[in-house]
């Protein structure tokens, strides 16, 4: 951490920043220049080896120091997260999901081979789910997604079938041998969730829902935390955290878009977060190419553009008859469609060497 | 609602687009011009009288209709929401608080007398609380702040006393004759905020935290729910919609900031969304400008500004000690300062014709 | 255009925007359902035939109507540009570009083949130009991008080396056959850049610097129109609408990232606009990977992103020694990245059924 | 300026780094940590006491220094702007204006006193402005707004009367005695607006025309240079220190609204913008709140709240009959709903101890 000093600031205030670092036990290293002094903080706080040394600084701390008397602004050096970053866990983190359907009974997120994920965005018939878990399959999808709990931003739209869809979730995996991938909303869920589900996934409205991240790192089951709709990609890494500090070290990253001024799509897909996470994280990161645009017809462009960007999986919403979804039809592939995009994928993650797992 | 088709859409699509909504209980009603169609759409969906049929439609059926072939665009013409609407409930709502401190033994926000909040951001001691209260009570503020459960960004920064915190500001309370307001951040938490606090706050990256909106709905506790910080104003009473449907009608919306590419401010406040929220809905609106601006030296100003644009309410932080608080302390404002701007705000509520409740 | 009345409005508001429609020339046609009334408004504005009728609707009427008593909203439903829509000139347009360099003569932009503009983003001297013209040529690019004016945030940065720079692309042009493009930044520059360059850019800061736009609409070289960094997708439809309006139809569209609240890249690449585009609109799009993120580290995988959601070619910034370039070195490519870059990006091309033109 | 390197980072990059900033006339010193290395830079970049020396260095050096090997990010200590801070000119700017309506024949913009602008956004025609010019007199502006060259989103929009507009300005002055501020769009217009105006308005499109703002520095009329709607406050300041350096002091700010997600309003105010501009920079700063809003029912308490965050003035779009304004009618107020926010005005004013100059 570097504490810049306002130019011409007094000396009293130098001190005072002196001794406020010293009673929080750390050092403070003085460079006096012509126009203004800066300090460097050196140091850990909190109880040695505790997480609370990350950075060398308590986030609270930090602020505290903004707020002294001469102090211009206070530039943290070092990243905020720890157990997410690639400095602390060099090697790629390989997420591990049983899969009936692959020949070696588990599909691995995070390595050469890129994974699918698809089916409806919601589970709102036995019927549908299972016509649509039929054709992903067959397709080469190995993940089915399907939300039986759904967030909607009307309290009078549709909020999923509950348990009821787990079951059929349940069901579809056992007949077709797919991994089960549902949302969890809120922390008294996860125990019911998991008993059904094979991967957790905290939607975008719940990436900052500090005591459902806890809750989900304190259980075994994979995560997959799709980016908040406004969150930078230092919050979305520090909410990987929460859910990494528990002990859950299974964390999936998920692009789905961020809100920007263009609303010619529901959000703007941040491509670049796929490279970025992987510079700066070893967890796997995947893209929701359906909830990243909310447009049908974008949905294959970019699916592609994010395998050529580097993407270890997708998130794709299909449904046998997207005119009669009960919830985000205008963004669900026809399984036609979803069809005619698979050889799509296939060659794009070849052209960067790159497989699909299919089988 | 509206059905805009494609200019030169077959007869066929127009004729499918009349069938759906016949099949979803409604009517339509094409206009056929020379290059294209609407359809203009009439009748609710749902059993009668159910909030379902708000707008004249339920929104899932307006994303299916999106992506019926043909179809352009889908323009909703009716709000979303209803309960929260000023044409459903045109009189202002006034949400009453019990406070010792006022003489009439009750705080009224939405009337004339504009109500001011202050406190801590963060409850970290009893000498703290004890002595931000004391102040805050003698310079005019009515209700008491002071968080007991925080959410921070970083699981290693601090996330607050939990109940002892909640027992703290009830004991502030009995000495000040102040009424509480404090944040609570799960469903399970609700009952035991509701023992202790007269306000429940819903924070900023809980206002789409929907199982928390639903059951402080089933609570008779007000609450005040904050904007989303990247959430849009229909949004917003959408929020407010999941509260009063549930039952719960006192409501208060407080503007605390947007997230925008400036990042010399932590949000930018939307003033604008002060006089505007108070022609969209009858619900009482107050201004965060602490949160808002993340600023000490932005507070001021941004206080007098919302006033002037015809707030209810303020929320400020303030601090005996700033410097060493363990939250925020840069957007708090120290005792002197929160005394000098108590007359400034009365002089601006009177010049536009209100007053401030203070005793 | 459809005009929304207010829920039960006055009879004499509907007969007012009538009225208004006629002394407009526009005819009104009301829809008067139960709670609201409707009217659809036909007919052009303007003599006929001119661009004024595009839409039905001169813009001025539309914002004069909303402001009518009784009038909730004014609904656009035609696109407000007509030269660039795709209605409008179904075909793609293939812009042609003289290139010595390729054994054809010319470069078609728009058609099958991708193409390579690479070069240094400011020309500083004609050591740096030469050397990186002859690598970006031997790797495969067919046309030379370099700033001779540059827009500098601050007026103390390099502002370009003016018409020497032209000189030197010029010759660079000479000596590899390799055509030109480079920004010009008013309109008196116009006739100047022309006789140097093969292709004129108009920079992100000048997509609504309409004298500017009018003059390279009234010349014959091919014209880029960068995206304005907080443009919208039909903002910058309009904007090359007053190019193509004043009679220039070579105008090739370039996306170069968006300003969102993410601070990690200089600014979000919207690679969902390069397929929007193309449904909107005949014009070519081409993708800028280097303006777009910022870091040299991202241009590789955005650029194969670009292509794999089906931009018409790339702009890359590329120099012989970034650390010691004088702008914008941090987003430019080594000569060694750049041949590295190359076959990956005639993989993906390949993969998605294009070809990159080369020769 | 500061260089953070990469943690662990090789003793040749370090030398690397030192030795770069040597080449470049600057100094570095180095502070060894556990974890990293931090160099502090000092000295100037380019002929002593040129303004290249701003904040001790070049920015285009700072751009190159952050792609150094090992470099992991620079960190700017100095503003980037110079002749608009407030530590280079500590004094309030005060930029006096001819008016004969006012006692004194002057007018000043940046005392205590508040400035009213106010009168069309276009100018129509000799009623109109008359008219227009008159009323706002009358309630006590003394300086009149009104377009002659108008930017147009849309190339078939109205573009404004161009000179014919300018001669009816300078009518109205020349009746009323108002002092008289008009845009100009291009450096060859500059002095045909000279010779008409009093003031010249940079337009939102324009603020990072740098041509434009390098000839109206050449001039010595006061320029009000208005925010872009994605500029951040640094660039603004430094398109401000653009107009500066050519020699031209009289250079007033204007907030009018950045672009954000909230489509509710044409723009969202950043009504912080204005306490921060006071605490940057010397210069007086004013407020758009037609602009700001887009709408006529928001503009009366956008224009409180920005005098109570402490605007120097106000450019208010009055209309003697909106709803048949040729652009922005939606926003303009009428004479009567101008006519009703003076005295508001004046009474927020006074609340904070300023006054409205009126005569």
């Amino acid at each position: 951490m570097i504490v810049v000093m306002k130019s011409h600031c007094s000396e009293e205030s130098i001190e005072h920043v002196l001794s406020f670092l010293e009673n929080h036990g750390l050092s403070g290293h003085p460079s006096r220049g012509v126009e203004r002094t800066i300090i460097g903080v050196l140091g850990a706080v909190g109880p040695t080896g505790t997480p609370g040394s990350i950075g060398g600084i308590n986030p609270s701390v930090g602020e505290a120091l903004e707020s002294l008397p001469g102090v211009e602004s206070v530039l943290r050096v070092s990243k905020p997260y720890k157990l997410a970053s690639r400095e602390f866990h060099p090697e790629d983190t390989v997420v591990n999901i049983l899969a009936p359907c692959v020949s070696e009974g588990v599909v691995h997120i995070g390595r050469n081979a890129v994974v699918l994920m698809a089916g409806p965005c919601t589970v709102e018939s036995e019927k549908q789910l299972m016509t649509t878990a039929q054709a992903v399959r067959k397709e080469g999808a190995v993940i089915l997604r399907g939300g039986a709990f759904k967030p909607s931003t009307s309290p009078y739209g549709f909020r999923g079938m509950g348990e009821e869809g787990l079951k059929l979730l349940a069901k579809a995996r056992a007949e077709f041998g797919l991994a089960v991938i549902t949302e969890v909303m809120t922390p008294t869920d996860v125990p019911m969730v998991c008993e059904y589900a094979d991967i957790l996934q905290i939607g975008t409205r719940n990436m900052q829902n500090y005591m459902l991240l806890d809750e989900v790192g304190r259980v075994e089951k994979p995560v997959v935390l799709k980016r908040g709709m406004s969150a930078t990609i230092e919050e979305w890494l520090l909410a990987a955290e929460y859910v990494l500090s528990q002990g859950n070290r299974n964390v999936i990253l998920c692009e789905r878009g961020i809100r920007t001024f263009e609303k010619m799509t529901r959000n703007t897909m941040d491509i670049s977060a796929i490279p970025l996470i992987k510079q700066l994280s070893h967890l796997p990161v995947i893209s929701d190419p359906s909830q990243g645009t909310g447009r049908r017809d974008l949905v294959g462009p970019l699916a592609l553009a994010s395998i050529a960007a580097g993407t270890d999986g997708l998130l794709i919403e299909v449904h046998p008859n997207p005119d009669e979804a009960l919830k985000d039809g205008a963004q669900s592939l026809t399984l036609e469609q979803f069809q005619c995009l698979m050889p799509q994928i296939q060659a794009v993650a070849h052209a960067i060497s790159r497989t699909v797992v299919t089988e």
